[in-house]
């Protein structure tokens, strides 16, 4: 499978405002939920239409609106008319190949980053496009697919937590961005635990596999960075963001633990990648040392036996008149020679410091 | 043939504004076509001649007017008389060999990229100079060959878009500019592809030849970085470029999607020569391990068969007294003592794991 | 052991008020100590309980109370509420994986770095956090364990030291932070004479023993630049804090020299990095160096045995018609072209400067 | 002959305004060349002494001084009397070994620039410095040798181009840069159509050669890298002067285009260093290849041989009772058993794919 | 001997002002010297005490006053009452770890640098911390040794040098400094030439004592660069300075020479850091092609000889029945076949061009 999603000759020169998915659908069928709260009142429940949820944005309580799946163009239709939203953001919705940003609208502030999952199953990781619309009493999110990470926030939500029941819309998006990045950070644990562990083997029995297994963490952590790194300019940006929608008391220090986070997340996928760095360094250095050994024991065998097959071969040789081949001891004569010869060699050798 | 074009001695100590054509002709004849259109109208038409088209300028529509082929001065010094252009500009415009850049001049923008095509016949990227001037009412864009990657905007203001014929010259000029990067992503997908597809081959069977695609896409990648890097800088500019004639309202989320655009395809092409110094290491790491294994076997094969000959050279010497020689069983005690001799080393590789 | 203290999966989506423990306890009870002092008195005991402190803030000395021990939640809710200090504050210190990092607050300033501590007998490194909160005359300091690196300051402020005996919180927080980066500056000493000591190892017997060595060493001190690099972005930050808090006369001079030993605890550990990838280095072209040795040794000894060894072969045939077997001085003339051979061979490897 | 120009024990501690050549003589004597025009008229003439000069600065025309030699130490104090320049400014012309730099001074700018040539014949490329000191009406040139690369300007202010004739001594001093840039560009094309010419040796015939002429190019590459890199932070430093004495219209654009040139200049080298970089991997790559194919030769073939020589072996021995020298068809047997072996041999490597 | 000063464990802690000499000291006895001048009257000679120098602070004349010798803290204590000084500045006097840098005080700018001297006897460099204390009319210097390379100053002085005898303090500062850093350029130059004859040995007897000779340049180079580079830094921090104590006309310019300077010297280490890298590529290289020809040599070798001894040996089998032995000819016809596996052979590798 191609590792990057590449441009379809039919995508070049498209208008930016052609709301058309960019991307492979990946659930069957779009499903909306709602979730309104307060810090008293707390309504949640799927809807069937996009027109079942228009009403709640004139109501002063937080909203947030959530719809996974994005291959159905007329419900962006729908969602642009219905929340007078640019249709140029619901034509970035759509494009799954986005790169992590934030906009400044008139009326809303547009988010998007890449989502990663684990699936402890299969040892699998997924990427979806999270985009969030944010407007003063509503949030909607764009998933690709159904199911999520964000339970802990609803959580949240259904117990009653005081900061988030108080908070508006600003506070609830970086609560679900929080749980985006430290996703990250466990992600990138999971892969490191796995490179951490090929270390002993390295050591103790350092063959091909190892390193194949070194160059596909490489790819993965490759991939990993990939999505993550682009997500530290957007959490910068949204630092940097003064609007009116972002202005919540705990805000200000919710985004500085986004940016912490976000930071260590990088700092780790880069410590990573040194440490596999140098896990091929130290494979390179073994084979290196172990073809010396080899060549060092196949030179000291050959060079020690060499000179003997020598001398049995010239008595062996069928002249009429070899005058040693007479002598009543010259068998053992020779085998004592041979002797000397290797033990001389041998004392060379160990001189040399080759064993 | 070359990889960079390099300047003739001729062409050094030449005033600025000399209306010199730096570059190779690549085709015969200069072909003028254009296209005139405001919400309601379009005339789309070729023009044979450049004082044909100045009447447009005075219009209230926008006029796209484009020059296939730079080798004609005569055209470019008619043009820069008949726009009020300075000659620099134009100047500039038969460089072939310039930089990407933007530039504003008093009454115009001016423009300049590299359009990359690729040709999916011969699999072939061509490279061609594209310079843009905008005026209030006029596009002018300049080509070395006839045959672009434009039909898509043409076939925008053919089927009436809304955005494209109510835009201005700026509009029409970003709409190209957008084709042109988004040509870069395809072309470093198409280039991408081949580049994974190596990736089996890498650790089935790797061979010179392996390495040799993998030099030449490196080669071909730094080629498109060349080109696709000055660009970066140019979008940039463009960015922060702050004049009257820049300034409708989509304009600039345009210019932010060119920007993001730009980004992506930089960003791929790093990846990608990440990718392949990555399958360079991985050739030299499968290579140093194949040269163990080899070195390992002939060793191992070696050692046990050196001392065997040996022993049968000792018993081929024609000696008159070699006592094992008369004693009957002798032939077979040799057989028994190289048996011993052979597991003996086995079993010491076994141990030392050499297989 | 995991070498970097991975995300629970638990602790994802937590809201950043939650006061809950985020690290490993290391000691088992809570110990709280006070020293409270100016330019005359000093008072200096352990305490029970948080309250038993609140009394000192209002107070014209300095306080200085120290907590070892992070992992009882209820002190830090009653200090929280004694000090009136933002709930955030303390969730930032019951979390050991924090970033160093500066945070100005209403009525205080955090800080939170690494304290690395070189254990002399076990020749181990341990790391725990240190968190400080620095309010106008009180200096809450927060350390995982026991046991600490502090006794210097406190030996100051016994002996009645001028300057720390009429300076504020800010300079006794800055003596702190001093002896922390002192340490980084001795620990990273310690570590480089180890490695300093392995050059001459690596000339005169490089063996694969080494080269673990060296990745060791390479681990623990990129360890150490983790734990050290994040610290030197803090100090800037203090540097460029314009706070109430800090405006003591010497307190400009020390955050300087702050600034200046943490710089130089980075250079040394850059220094260091370098000097083991040149270690590795010297080895990889020492173990080259010797295989080609190796290699000419075996070559030359081969080399010159396997013609004599042909010959000797061709005489040990048993045609029935060989003439040179029945001549008298065959073998002696063999012996004369055998070494006639080997002299030939020995002279053009010299020649060759094969050795 | 040394790379780089060395201080020499002398030099060190001189006052920075002594007026001493600091560098070696390159022709025997000082000549000085004078052209001053206007729109209108044009006068040029060699002339002998700096005082038949001097009457030209107070003119409305252009004038250009040139001075080829620079030991001459008496002229440079007339010159510093006649067009009162400080001393320090003809110190620093006398510095050959300055770097590339602009200093703006009271009543001039003063310039100074590496100057490479090619010389055709020679193959060999020279260095001189070049300073430039610009006042309101006159410009003096100093080069350490006779023979320059301004002939084409001369030649444009010849043939009365309208532009040059028409400027100011700002336009003539950046048609000079402009032509010393141009030769920058023209001697890395030069030096890069013999790197690319190696590639196809490279892969024909990889030896020892082939290093060595990339390692030269290398070093030849480096040293216009090192006299051409200061130069960008010269020009870009130039674009940012804000000075009476550069006001010209055309002057802007001129001194955009210097710019965008030597940023050429230096992208061209930076290419041409990595394919350099590239050659030597392609030639590592190779090397090693080959080193796997003649292990596998020699391997292959020794291990056939081996276990045949030894079964000869075993039937040269001479024990008396050996059964099987006695069976009539023993000899053929063994042909057959050595084929089998060998066969199976073959069968086994081609299987491991050896070859 | 370390390579790198190490803090010792007494030192942690220490305040910041302690007066005590961090350091060996390096001569027994401190030795004091004045130098006093102006235009005019010039005063020179050794005194025993500080009291003998405090007279000359409040006279117009410009004092320098030389300190070899730092270990006697109470001349230190006398200093900065008698000058009124920071007691924080003698701190760092006395502390000759501290990096380069620059500090402006109230009443005094505190410059810090490393003073590099090569001695041409032993071939050695040594290191010592210099200090400077600049008040409006006394400069102050602290050395760690007496000797020192600041001789053509004072003969400037002497020789009534119109520039140095009219400036003030600042203008001496910056001679001193401008020495220190002509002599880093001169000790780069030094190792440069050693580095440089290295080469041609490279090519014609590239063996392990070049490698290491290498590796000591490297060192010697990579000690050089941790004392110049950190000079840039406080050279550059002079350049911002804006301080009452430097506003003479010539120093502006005095300032930037340095600038220059030092840039220089960063580059030249830098170059050379480069050459050091380049030559051990040729190494390895040339260290590779020769295992090369070794391996070609060998394996073309044993694989002549090879089947030459096998046949050889099939026919020294003691089998009763072997046709050929009994053939008249057979002898001459295994030669002759032999002679054609030779010639064989040698045509097949002279085609696969191993020699």
């Amino acid at each position: 499978m191609a590792r990057f999603i590449r441009k379809r000759k039919e995508e070049i020169g498209l208008a930016p405002d052609d709301l058309l998915f960019r991307g492979v659908p990946k659930i069957n069928k779009v499903q909306l939920r709602v979730i309104d709260f307060d810090a008293i009142n707390l309504i949640e429940n799927p809807v069937a239409k996009v027109k079942d949820v228009l009403s709640y944005q004139h109501k002063n309580s937080v909203t947030w609106f959530n719809v996974d799946g994005l291959h159905n163009t007329s419900i962006m239709e729908e969602l642009a008319k219905g929340f007078s939203l640019d249709q140029l953001i619901l034509a970035d919705v759509l494009n799954t190949q986005a790169r992590p940003k934030v906009e400044e609208h008139d009326n809303c502030i547009f988010i998007c980053i890449k989502m990663l999952q684990h699936n402890p199953v299969s040892d699998l990781i997924t990427v979806e496009n999270l985009s969030l619309i944010m407007t003063k009493s509503v949030l909607i999110s764009f998933q690709e697919i159904d199911g999520d990470v964000f339970e802990p926030v609803r959580d949240r939500i259904r117990k009653q937590k005081r900061r988030i029941r108080n908070g508006g819309t600003d506070y609830l998006a970086f609560a679900l961005l929080d749980i985006v990045i430290d996703n990250y950070i466990y992600i990138i644990g999971v892969l490191g635990q796995k490179i951490e562990s090929l270390e002993d083997r390295l050591l103790s029995d350092p063959n091909q596999a190892v390193v194949e297994k070194i160059n596909a963490y490489k790819r993965e952590l490759n991939f990993l960075r990939k999505n993550i790194k682009p997500a530290k300019e957007m959490i910068l940006a949204l630092n940097k963001l003064d609007s009116d929608l972002i202005d919540g008391v705990g805000v200000a220090l919710h985004l500085k633990e986004l940016a912490d986070n976000i930071n260590h997340a990088n700092e780790l996928t880069d410590s990573y990648r040194e440490i596999l760095s140098d896990q091929l360094n130290i494979y390179h250095t073994t084979i290196s040392s172990k073809l010396n050994d080899i060549m060092k024991f196949l030179t000291v065998f050959s060079v020690i036996f060499i000179p003997l097959t020598f001398i049995a071969g010239i008595y062996g040789t069928n002249f009429e008149y070899v005058p040693e081949l007479k002598y009543r001891y010259s068998y053992f004569i020779m085998w004592f020679v041979m002797l000397v010869v290797a033990v001389g060699m041998l004392v060379y050798f160990k001189r040399k410091k080759w064993f």
